[in-house]
């Protein structure tokens, strides 16, 4: 089977490389071409256009920024769905709203041809320890056929909701926020513990050996200590775009956030002050009584 | 040596049940008497006054419900400091204000005793399993004599935070704010999860297998998910007093809380409607459209 990739950003390189290395034939595709460069030299066949990589390959995985490019790379005579043979597969990486994945697999389903929703927990460096969680929705024979492909791409672990895509896009826009709460309270803790005077690593030690030894505690209260924001694993920017999502989902469900609300004012407050490009664990800088930036 | 403990609630109660099954001799006392009767039937001593135990014991512990009740029975001629015979220490177990520590321990050295801060994490079941994190801070050689009685009363984990005994109290109510946090976190995720039509159970079941793989989120999140919030194993009620408290170190320190803020307000409001005696995982309920109290 020929495996396309299209999206060669942070997350999208790596992953790239992870199929490469497992001995895949990939075509590969970015809006900026020169991001392909690095990847043709280690065996990836460059295309031109997301119509060219489609009429190819028989899965096609996808990471974009957001809606709008998955969108624009999905819809439309030039799109995925158009392109890719009857009974082909659209793998969505990407972090989107759950009426976009829905919305995305029918367009698919009138092709003839298949949509995953298979967003991904794990920034860069998970890609690389090949320690990735692919939570994923869709047609169940579909999801079959690209296990193996996604444990090639650095799964860990592949968990499924069923054939509802948008169920996918849910659990991924919920466990972004619990992540973005986890850091936003790690940061008020870590400033309380601080400005009483007391040792801050050495409380941080003692949770994530107690009731918070999790990976999210760990990593995060170590960069929130450290204050180690840049380069950014994952931007602030980028996490403000997901809980916009996550509030959109709210207004949608009817949901009550109040950390939700108060989680993209702060965000939205810090990309304003020039944090976008930091990593999203920046946003402890808010709780300086002077702004650093 | 002679082990005195006052306070036999929901913590105290097992904890003495722990030291007494470990074969130590013990005096108790609780300001409803009755409270000590199951426990004298296993062998305490009963006194009928904070004084008479002080005056028997040479190491008392301490367990009771707020920063009043703390100041009540150490300060004044009948209170512990004044009572313990000099060198004799007092474990505060209690979670305080750290100025209410630093206060009392300066109360036990007018009185040639000592004042070891001692708050501890584990709810009533950790008691019983042995499952404690004690979390000390005091003089380092009253320490070392305690830290086999806190074995003996449960503890799996004894984390010591110097000699000034304030630290342990900024490191419960900080661990306390992030508990409070995460539970806040959890139900506005698991709320939107249900909203959106998901198995909210399934996406709680993949987090706690991988990112939040923790007790916090573990046991937090299966309460949420089955709303089993009778009767409490930590009562809302007990739940705004600690974080009213951590607000009141925040505002001493300078520190801003926007989570802080508005699990206080949040928390209050859920007290006024009536889920005071509700574990705090209750907060949870406040997400539902209408309330159900």
């Amino acid at each position: 089977m020929k495996i396309g990739f299209i999206g060669l950003g942070n997350l999208g390189a790596p992953i790239v490389e992870n199929l490469l290395e497992k001995g895949h034939a990939l075509h590969v595709y970015n809006r900026t071409a020169s991001k392909a460069q690095p990847l043709a030299n280690k065996g990836a066949v460059v295309c031109t256009s997301v119509k060219e990589l489609s009429t190819i390959c028989d899965i096609v995985f996808s990471v974009v920024a957001d809606d709008a490019a998955l969108n624009h790379i999905t819809q439309g005579n030039d799109g995925i769905a158009a392109n890719l043979k009857a009974g082909g597969i659209h793998i969505s990486i990407s972090t989107v709203l759950p009426a976009t994945s829905k919305h995305l697999s029918e367009i698919h389903q009138q092709h003839n041809n298949l949509y995953i929703a298979s967003p991904v927990m794990g920034r860069p460096e998970a890609v690389r320890a090949r320690k990735l969680n692919f939570i994923v929705a869709g047609d169940n024979s579909a999801i079959a056929i690209i296990k193996p492909f996604l444990a090639d791409a650095g799964a860990s672990g592949i968990w499924e909701f069923g054939e509802n895509v948008s169920h996918a896009n849910v659990a991924k826009l919920c466990s972004n926020f619990l992540i973005a709460s986890a850091i936003e309270a790690l940061a008020e803790g870590i400033n309380l513990a601080k400005n009483s005077g007391m040792d801050a690593q050495q409380w941080i030690n003692m949770l994530t050996q107690t009731i918070f030894s999790s990976s999210v505690y760990i990593n995060y209260g170590n960069i929130i200590l450290k204050e180690a924001y840049q380069p950014p694993a994952f931007s602030l920017r980028l996490g403000l775009k997901d809980v916009n999502l996550v509030m959109e989902q709210a207004a949608e469900t009817n949901a009550q956030m109040m950390f939700g609300k108060a989680l993209q004012e702060r965000m939205h407050q810090c990309v304003a002050n020039g944090l976008g490009e930091y990593d999203w664990t920046a946003i402890a800088l808010a709780l300086k009584e002077k702004s650093v930036v």
